[in-house]
């Protein structure tokens, strides 16, 4: 875990049988921990958003499994093993990679289980495979960050949605990690931040993250983007993914459609950075993906206070699907893939 | 100026000598008017937005001068004159119809005063003006609204952006105008309401007149757009303008040219609804509007409160322009105009 360890913005990691999660709603303001003993607490802070981001959710989820392991009875294992397992996943219903994590997990814990194997060597192999998903996520994104950065021209003003980077993944990120490390290595200009309402992880995380790292960044409200793509000569869009089907259509962080829409009226290229287990390869095209409703509160209240009458008629969608033929480009651990796009080539 | 009085919602009005303005930034939650005495307070509500949308701040500007007649010394009465009418029109300076209303009054004031009238006379006929201007304006927007609603399909599902009602154009409004007459005459099924952020006049105003109008409406963040216009069938999107160029080009609030792109991905209309006096014929094009830019606090802070970094870098156009071209049609109260614009053949 040494590599994880010197990372300088961890979202969340286990120590002495407990689970820690960053409080990412109180950022940029205090940096502090939720301490989870249990995978009850562990799924709030999936649910209440106080980690976020398809690989970060995907990586506390298997932690959670983990703290549920520790609790389980041996007599109904399976079916207990079941339920944690469904509860842990439908915390969020979006993102894919969720789904990829605690399952791969829990097929390990049930060839354990079936082979006889002692509770004590199932929990610590479970967490040593816990630990193993996080070293292939922080490998994985490595890879993605090097395929993505090739495709950033010299000099580019690129613009970003959401929050993509290390606290969304739990390593170096995704689209926002291909984004420091393009400016670090001389190919950035200026990066655009969308705010990204309703939930702000623009305004409070990417620029928290794009602070720290020293790039240079101008915050903007989602409604600037078509004036700054063509105010300020934007060269490209990245943005990540929660959940990529077989054909590439992808489901990210509401706004997103908005933005490739945007690209593509100013023919400029829109990217999707996403590792492989973002991709669900079980459904054809974006109309399979469960786009996740939240609460209108979430919408209607800032800062503790309303922004309108309390009881306004509200929808809340998380999440947006793009087309596939929106999408200029795929970025992901295994390579950069195009229209049409055909993942099981690699596979 | 009894039409003016049945107005539900009656954004300014003038009363024993003092200009009256509705703080508009306390809605919905309160409901208070501020008492301007001076010029000068009446241009700080327009600054502060107190009072804000084309056609009111316009209105507002012609009352601001008549309280600068109140305390203008004869002696260098044409300076004075110009120095007041240079203060209210700068105030903001995107918006056409506050250089439109500011002036025609000072032309009318100039002539009485070469003509030899009293400062009594000037001030009371400079007052009948911008009592006229606003008559003028209610039944402009009459007629604007009139010509608004036969564009509007039976069963329709509309989306506009920022604030465009009574709020904002001291009657019945231009775009929401249009939308809340269609409701009544029983051919809107439901308005998605953009929050239109970093003022937030979608949730604050437009909510809260569609509340009074008992109109079925969504609140929608920005960035929801293109999500609802797929998914939700929407029909058109209506947005009113601050200043339009000859060539149709329209200034609006940002967020609009975002809209526009929408519409014509999705191959659905995109109006304009203005009154002529936000039409400037001086101008052959959208790139010789000028675009407001705002304080960065207004996007960091909500409630009162910051969302970032308090010190985060951002950027905040007030308005964006829209190409002519992504204008299916601009309704005016002389009729409707469609591209290629020509304003001429009616003026």
């Amino acid at each position: 875990m040494n590599i994880l360890e010197t990372l300088q913005i961890r979202p969340f990691f286990w120590k002495n049988s407990f689970l820690y999660v960053l409080d990412q709603k109180q950022l940029p303001f205090k940096k502090t921990y939720i301490k989870c003993s249990t995978y009850k607490e562990a799924i709030e802070c999936i649910k209440n958003m106080n980690v976020r981001g398809a690989p970060a959710i995907g990586l506390v989820g298997s932690y959670a499994l983990c703290l549920a392991l520790k609790n389980m009875d041996s007599k109904n294992f399976l079916d207990l093993l079941k339920k944690a397992t469904d509860e842990i996943i439908s915390a969020r219903p979006t993102a894919y990679n969720l789904f990829y994590c605690v399952n791969r997990l829990k097929q390990k814990i049930t060839l354990m289980f079936s082979s006889g194997k002692s509770k004590k060597e199932i929990f610590n192999e479970a967490l040593s495979e816990a630990f193993r998903l996080e070293k292939e996520n922080f490998e994985s994104l490595n890879r993605l960050v090097n395929y993505g950065v090739k495709l950033i021209k010299k000099s580019s003003v690129v613009l970003t949605h959401c929050n993509t980077g290390a606290l969304a993944c739990g390593s170096v990120g995704t689209a926002l990690g291909i984004i420091i490390e393009a400016y670090n290595k001389g190919k950035i200009q200026h990066v655009f931040v969308d705010e990204t309402r309703p939930y702000l992880q623009g305004a409070k995380l990417t620029v928290f993250e794009l602070e720290e790292a020293k790039v240079p960044y101008t915050l903007i409200t989602d409604n600037m983007a078509a004036f700054v793509i063509k105010e300020k000569k934007v060269n490209c869009v990245i943005v990540g993914a929660d959940r990529i089907a077989r054909n590439g259509d992808t489901a990210n962080k509401i706004g997103s459609l908005n933005l490739a829409i945007l690209c593509s009226y100013y023919k400029i290229p829109f990217y999707v950075a996403a590792p492989f287990s973002s991709i669900d390869r079980s459904i054809p095209s974006g109309s399979y993906i469960k786009i996740e409703f939240r609460t209108p509160e979430e919408v209607i209240y800032v800062n503790e206070k309303p922004i309108t009458v309390k009881k306004a008629n509200v929808l809340h969608p998380a999440f947006d699907v793009t087309d596939a033929k929106l999408i200029t480009a795929i970025i992901t651990e295994k390579g950069i893939f195009r229209y049409p796009y055909d993942f099981s080539k690699i596979c």
